[in-house]
């Protein structure tokens, strides 16, 4: 029976010296033929603590297959359904628009074709559907080659599992039948809600030549923001070998086998709070030559659903250090550090300000003659002479005229989710298809 | 707000007079826009007999919106795991392999682009991932038009809803949201594992000119086999009205609303049964001009998964009254009354009769040179001078040489799963991936 | 053997009584299942005013096929090379960017799928690289629905026919055998560089209730531009039978049977110059409720490539009534009345003024590390501090720094291609691949 | 500007010593960015023979680019029309039904997918339109990755050239502007009617390590059949540098500049002949696994359009030594030997041996209920009691009923093609859409 190895992506804060390293990720023996008798040894409700061995590939490293037939990327389309909530309630984490024209998972997919890993799945359970919905479009078509694949697992009831996937561990271990038709070696695991760019074929050649059980890639781009206690600690030697691996939920460090690390330098962002998704997004235009600025890279482009949008048009408008999405409508307004999503559209006089305007899925038509949508008092976009700032507004959003989204009062922390918004970190998130009256001064 | 009708495809027995009905199927009234405020008066965990009433459609018929932009169809993916077992141990109902190149769930959304009706919804919570994975490669391509879609809904948690789908109703209910974006104001609700030819548009006609809250597309195509106390009882009247529909689950009859029922005439198979399922395939076979023989009917196709498979080799066989599907390799061989699968494989001197071969996922490299799969004592596909009689043989399985799968003890029912078959109703089921060793006897 | 009628499109000047109307296209017989026996009575060397009878079709007007079975569109997608010249020089008309996002023959297409008409053949031979490569793209997949296509018909030699197409009714005669697949009764003849939105079921509707052989859909939306000589003329009586039809190639007036006339009216732009094509970008900007703004109606959308490309980043811009394309990079700029392309740059301190800027079909990467285009001293773009005023800047043209493209002469027509521009109408108008050199002032 | 290189494909009769070689193919150089004032030194008519040198890549081999950017493959679709006549009267070579399943081109075109080569331009210019459509719904979508494409170049005029391609060179030289888009630095020229199966990636391995300008891919694989005047004669050294190299159509050598060879052992049919595409029928069944049997091969298939049948249907036959395509219906019959193209019908009483059946486009329909296809006495397929031997049968055709088409008198050559067939080298060769009146004896 072929054996596997493994690679993993994660965060930790330092690296050449044995230090504490933050890590909540892991990765688990995989199997390039599953075989219907084989039982992997893992505890039927694995905590997220679980690491497992593997044995070496047999091969030398001359006679490596190649990375689009050995290596499957599993991607979690979720973590943790309420770090970013408002955003997922009605969407999983990797479903969460961002850069005006993307989903937070097209980054990581993109990584994997963009390296040449064109057999991928994305495992979700919390709010599945329009995660789904975006794979299957932007995906079934033609940047994956032959044999290439975005595949969905949905957890599901089956006759020996009728539950839900209990942590990510259980949740590879019950999909490892799927992918009893290829003859994968290496498995790479991947959470779906990290903004980086990294060509996946390095981490693979490292993990060969130094012929590790599991890889871990790290990163050192650790700010003061990482270091709340809700992630894990991983303690590396001179060699880069893991010594010690601990998580969150389990106290006690996890030793283990012998692990190597890949260390990444760069630009990475995990996705932990709103505040983290908010600077992403600032990031994402204030520093376009030092961030995450490859949308443009021809070479190593990120990939979303590909669309068929009108062009933006333009009354009347004063943008600064902004970024703009496809077909939006901009009237006479004034936008500055402002990600502008697809399709929005903004009304005379509006003024925004360091926002995120997540834009909108339709068209709505205004003229009275055939709207395919609830006609309401107020239409979707930002209304005349409306003042934004510092502020998340979801798709579909309904913000009337001479609103003021300020966070009036500089609340902190602060849940109006019944009027249709809540503030996270003195930002203010304007929910998904809410509704703000006009004159509402927030 | 608009409100929605509903139309709902079940068998029944007879029209024209009050009368017993069959029925296990149902619907409920959706909405146009979903209204976050909106809460469907549906209990939490409903019944699978629910029926809810809907308000009528206030437009006359000359100004009705076209099919393609105001019907949407639900299409249940997986009824039970358990009647259609062992087939479904992997897969949900919908993915059953018939008629050698489709799956089951094909007919019904095949149906549905034949009528015009192009925004699909797919609803699994059993074992889904080879539907989703189906799915998405049928129909994410060319079939389908402008705003056209096929799109899997799985069973998800939610900050709402924690639970595995309780019921169709309550499945509905915890998805309307999804179908926010479009003007749907006509649902067609349609279980995934039936086989028949309709034209839905004739329906939706009759539906808006009785100006019905709901209606029931209902078959007179009533065998013997229907008579199992496992389904439901729909009373008509003269004109066509439902006045009493009660289920299985649920002993007393439902009064309800004022229903209309729609008379279908035609061939109409439930997969209620092993038993069910393997006559349907013998009747693909052998009423190819009375059964469901419209796979080639230009004006109205059975789509699947768009295949590029070399055509079939054939060394020196005999066939009668079988269908072949696409990439076989038939060697010196009989095959009689038999559905043979995509990339069978049949060696000399086998017999195959009255049965179900669905065939292979992958071609298994023989020679030695480089397989991608497990080498093991017996490959996929019917081993020399193997015989077959009367047997459904799943996916991949590998049958060895001089064997008899002939249910030579004449066994009604049995369980032989760990030997890798159980036997249903007298017919012999091999397993997705089971190996019967060489001169074995069953 | 069943017989086909035509429909045309075309412009006039008026309707109701008889006048003189512009026209210069034409429609001939087609047949559902071509015979190769059948030789229409084609002139060898038809010329282009060449109008041909055909039969009525014999069923009655209740049991007409759905339009989507039995009518084919038939899209020039080249003129004159000369008309249009420059634009022209490495695209056939039809090929020729237009609003940001577009190919011109994307409306004439659009126009067809959205009237449910989808066996769309381009016929073309003059530059026809580019316009095939953008109808594979852009028509491939998922808009057509079931049995559509846009299917690229190129002037080839055969046995019969040596030659290049010898005027339209010759283009048709040669491709008829193409059609021999379908059962088309009715034939659609469009010109593809034509700008207006049409529901063209009711042009068969009409077709079809007035049991025409020939019906010519004429506008009425003539302004001063279109009294050249270079068109035909309609004389139509006030039941809207067409009495007359003469052509600018053939100077007396061509008589024929009956033919009816559809009058349109909307608004519908003829490319037939530099200043149609110029006028046609300014209104589509200008006018966008009055004139061909349709590109936001969801119900009708223009289809074009669907593209993966980056939000556009603006770093500090002034732009008023202007359209922008996806992708773009407007660094610290003034922009006015102006269409602008995808990807297209623009750099710090210019000024764009009543133009078209087409964009750019690639990103040049500018950093020096791995320009994969070949280094020049003038990149891609527009440069700094560079003013264009009413010029039309074909795609990946190099305009360098401190530039000024106002036609400072005041120039009526000029043939500077060697310089990488002429002039034409007093529009300036820079080649594709173009390089202007840093100060130059044209 | 970056030099380019190339490689090329053809066969010869032996290797290691200096021998007379066929060939009648050759290569010229590309340039990676067209530079609009480049001029390649091209005759403007020149004949078949030209082969020009090109200078060798700068870089070293360490650093080569990867095949997928560098590469671009260009594929001739069209030979001359004659030598394959009458399959060549409605399509072009490359568009020949081959193998039941595929078209002729499909074989060159997998080869480079399979090679990782993807950006492929075909160049046409007789009776392009077949293979157009092919080319365009075969490889638009999944198989070739990110920036792949398959792209039909079709002769076309334009201001500088008016006429047809004038040879091989010519075609290139005029098609050289399309492919400034992308990097190109070395071009393999395939002909599009060969059939073997290669690894062009160790093609241009030995090219680059030898650094040649020019690499010719020879085989040694010559049967008798290739001693035919019509192909060139190459001569190469003992080091396989090319020292000679003459064709047909220019009685001299030509000497240049120095040239590699890479001997090619293996499978490698030329379709120079009416013969030669009946042999490589017979050799696709009689040897499936020393010819060309590699339809079967997942890690190299053949590709060719996706499709939709139906599976074959058998009502009772007995078939040997066969290929049977997707959807054909095959009642009570013989067929030996024989190659059956998909949508085959073949009736009660037929016998069929050493014959290509190409099989047909659609369905016909023969109840009487809605024929969409002119009904004539003859219906599409193989009539009753008909008897074929050692015939191609080319698509749609009709043969009657007690039809024998055994080339009854023996004839060598000879041409009825107003009777429906010609007869080539003692094969019976049915025409396209031909209707052969029942009870004929050919």
């Amino acid at each position: 029976m072929p054996q596997t190895s493994l690679m993993m992506t994660l965060q930790f804060s330092s690296s050449g010296t044995p230090v504490n390293v933050q890590a909540k990720h892991f990765l688990i023996p995989g199997l390039g033929r599953y075989d219907h008798k084989y039982s992997p040894k893992l505890p039927s409700k694995s905590p997220k603590t679980s690491i497992f061995n593997s044995h070496q590939i047999p091969n030398p490293i001359l006679h490596q297959p190649p990375v689009n037939q050995s290596v499957a990327a599993i991607v979690f389309g979720d973590g943790s359904e309420s770090r970013l909530y408002p955003l997922t309630k009605r969407r999983s984490e990797g479903a969460i628009p961002i850069a005006s024209n993307y989903r937070l998972i097209d980054a990581v997919v993109s990584n994997c074709i963009n390296s040449n890993i064109n057999k991928i799945y994305a495992l979700t359970q919390f709010n599945s559907t329009s995660l789904n919905s975006h794979l299957s479009r932007a995906y079934s078509g033609a940047s994956l080659g032959k044999e290439g694949f975005v595949e969905v697992i949905a957890a599901y009831q089956s006759p020996e599992d009728q539950g839900w996937f209990q942590g990510t561990a259980d949740a590879i271990r019950r999909c490892l039948w799927v992918l009893e038709e290829y003859p994968v070696a290496e498995f790479l695991v991947l959470p779906g809600h990290h903004l980086y760019k990294m060509d996946y074929q390095r981490v693979i050649e490292s993990h060969r030549n130094r012929k590790s059980d599991i890889t871990i890639v790290a990163s050192n781009g650790i700010t003061k923001r990482d270091q709340d206690p809700g992630v894990g600690v991983l303690k590396i030697n001179t060699e880069n070998q893991v010594m010690q691996y601990s998580l969150k939920s389990n106290k006690e460090p996890v030793n283990y086998a012998v692990v190597e690390a890949y260390l990444f330098e760069g630009y990475w962002e995990d996705m932990r709070s709103i505040e983290a998704f908010y600077q992403a997004n600032m990031e994402c235009i204030k520093k376009l030559n030092t961030g995450y600025n490859s949308f443009c890279d021809r070479d190593s482009p990120v990939y979303t659903i590909p669309r068929n949008l009108p062009p933006t048009v333009v009354n009347d408008a004063m943008i600064t250090d902004s970024v703009i999405g496809d077909g939006c409508i901009l009237n006479r307004c004034k936008i500055k550090s402002t990600v502008v999503g697809m399709r929005t559209k903004i009304r005379d006089g509006a003024i925004i300000e360091d926002s995120v305007i997540m834009g909108s899925d339709v068209y709505q038509i205004e003229d009275g003659r055939e709207s395919s949508i609830k006609s309401t008092s107020v239409p979707i976009g930002i209304g005349e002479n409306t003042e934004i700032r510092k502020a998340i507004v979801d798709k579909n959003a309904r913000i009337g005229k001479n609103v003021k989204i300020i966070n009036k009062d500089n609340v902190e922390e602060g849940d109006r989710e019944a009027n249709g918004y809540i503030i996270s970190g003195r930002i203010m998130v304007v929910l998904r298809s809410a509704e703000i009256p006009d004159n509402s001064i927030l």
